[in-house]
């Protein structure tokens, strides 16, 4: 399998979703020197916010899990969009995963795993990145995970 | 208007708080390379923290859109400090925004409009970030709304 | 004493625990141009983590900042094990520090203060970083505090 992004992308069957639009007074993608901040993605679909709630209360974790991959991948859209190629990602810096949890929900790890396996699928070893992953009150819209992404640019 | 953020600031009749004092082990802003990291930023007034508690159940939402501005007014002043002039901030990076938030309050997003529409209206467009809003359990001394910035200089 | 951080670890007598192990798809350090990303960290031994909970509910104030400080001793070791050597380190710039708090736990920065003396100790001022301190719901196999770290690197 080649090493280039975009062809990887294509060999997985990976289609991206659209890259998101700002719904507020920020950027989806915000680069700078050798580096591109990625804001906060979370999955909006026709109807608004994909299975909104708390994860295990109101979305179980297998569906978490799914969400997580799903916003990276439209993290790496949005990316896409503001390089003009994904292969100008040269190394997934850092991933947050923040996961709306009900009390004594304790996997989020588990579910930033969705994120960053694909990430991984997607840069090889060069998408492993540092990451962090938490149980927080509650996320905008409702929706059950975010995931924000750093990385270095070619 | 001019372009320099010092000269919007006098237009745009804002004036800065004083810049915050440190309570702990920490910098207010550490500069290194072309960055300025800028700590969480919480309102404080003479007697304490503006506004105590959780947004929707003891601080409604105008409120804490109000405290987000204030806060990266705060943070701002913080950079000026440090900097010694705002015209050395090139471009607003990322912007995290915490807010406590009571069950159910899932309008994070748009109290964090109040920090960021701010920093547009100060910087520009150079000063439309990247973002991550999200609802926590609690917040340092009780507050409502932490704001957190990054920054490139020059 | 010193200035080295090798030669001060020594002199403050801290044993350094062994590098954290991931355990999921991430690194525990991505080293990147002049900085290292440092994974969330938790304080896990033998059995499993260190006395899960929530901090106030389940771990008492002087447990969690004990804590703090020894999963911010875990970062330097994951540091040291990347950089081959903490001499490389040569700024801390940026400390956050997740405490799963129990409704009305608002101490979270005194928490924090755990991570960032110790690190101001082994790094004297280069050790002060930007902080952020917050209440999280719930962390990964419920731990009670988890610390990331960056650091600028020679």
């Amino acid at each position: 399998m080649s090493t280039k992004p975009s062809d990887r992308l294509r060999a997985l069957g990976i289609e991206l979703p659209p890259p998101p639009k700002p719904a507020g007074a920020y950027s989806p993608v915000v680069t700078w020197d050798r580096y591109a901040w990625v804001s906060g993605q979370i999955v909006v679909r026709a109807g608004g916010v994909a299975s909104p709630g708390l994860v295990d209360r109101d979305v179980g974790f297998e569906a978490a899990r799914d969400l997580a991959r799903q916003a990276a991948l439209q993290g790496v859209s949005a990316l896409e969009a503001a390089l003009g190629s994904l292969d100008r990602v040269q190394r997934v810096l850092r991933v947050a995963v923040y996961v709306a949890s009900s009390p004594g929900f304790v996997r989020q790890h588990e579910v930033a795993n969705g994120s960053t396996e694909v990430l991984v699928q997607l840069f090889g070893e060069e998408g492993r990145p540092a990451r962090v992953a938490m149980g927080v009150a509650s996320l905008p819209l409702n929706a059950p995970v975010e995931v924000e992404l750093l990385v270095g640019t070619g």
